[in-house]
């Protein structure tokens, strides 16, 4: 399963002490992200081209927090239902202790001028239409 | 029904040109806080007094973007089930075309010494236990 | 002088419970925009047109520090030296109290077709050449 | 020298395509942090024993910028002039074409019990007093 490993940064830690709730977005957007470039897709590139991938729901069970100097492993597993439901499960581990601090499920839509789209080349991503 | 307005930022927007993401996330926890201001239970407040309110889950239905130069209405309202589960219902709508951009389910724990808790000021918040 | 005024986000503040260093950068152009706004040059129409504002150099003297709650004006005055060399001097200023809090030179540069530019329509923003 | 190497994340990228301004403070941040438990000394650690090292004055020159996908070195070389004037020259430099991006000066105050201080510790982070 892809992932990309981290170090939670100090200015990403808000009052509390601990890695503020909007951070993980940012941290699953990344590792999303990330995995679209190890299967050719590079998401700044498929913009460029009219194909927007739009989060269009986002489930986030919080399990633990993060403190500053952790270090994360965060997942991307993709997924498909039919043509159209493609989505990632994700997830935040805090290594080495294998703690799972986040479980994500985070549903995309392809978009092309405008209107939902299943283009072959997310074929790539998400697997083809089962 | 309690809610705050504000004018999207620049630096808040991506290079897909929208707000991203993450950001909804900083919105509602700012229409959250000033909610409990309004109630008399501020939010660093009750940190300070070993009261931790944490999100513990998040369902985000992202309905439309928005863009450059917008303005939102960011409603909270509390709600609660028995004695633990709190949660707030909160939408982003755009206005003044009261465009619905995202509707969001947060649920809250109270966390005391480590623990799950429901001290009597959060009735203030959630109302009593029903 | 052109000014905005905005409340700190507790999102914003830090371990440190002050509102971290780069927030402010996010409050000057934020400033600095919506100063562009009042004077007819939105800052992303311009940029979509192919005229880049560009922060050249940033100097920043840190006064005093902001906690959650504070209310800020931020100002931006706009000044030129010569046909290229364009400034913002600008505050961010708690109230009521009237703290300095902090002052900025922002220097900036106007670059289209990647060179140093300085189209008329400058003119109403950082005034004629001087 | 000290430094840290990092990628560009996509969400710290504006409309412009490019690392908004204001990331670059993170970055240096996080660097100077980094550089900071290196020589045993904690920023977060400091904090909580009531030794605060904050930002006085930014100078910031913007040489080139950054886009998605690009990887860079970022230094924090400690100086100090007398026993209470701190700094760190830093540089964000695009690897492997070793282009300068962001150079810049970072003055630092150590204050404690809310006044100007220069506690031993200081010595191990900046070097003794010249």
């Amino acid at each position: 399963m892809f992932f990309i490993e981290l170090k939670v940064r100090d200015y990403e830690c808000d009052q509390q002490d601990v890695v503020n709730n909007s951070v993980y977005m940012n941290y699953l957007q990344h590792a999303r992200h990330e995995f679209g470039d190890t299967v050719g897709l590079n998401w700044v590139d498929l913009c460029s081209k009219g194909i927007n991938l739009m989060v269009r729901r986002a489930e986030l069970d919080y399990r633990h927090f993060l403190r500053s100097g952790d270090t994360v492993r965060i997942t991307a597993e993709p997924g498909r239902k039919g043509k159209f439901k493609l989505f990632f499960k994700q997830k935040i581990i805090r290594i080495p202790e294998e703690t799972v601090v986040l479980e994500a499920m985070i549903h995309v839509a392809c978009v092309v001028d405008g209107k939902p789209a299943a283009p072959d080349i997310l074929d790539e991503w998400f697997g083809p239409v089962s």
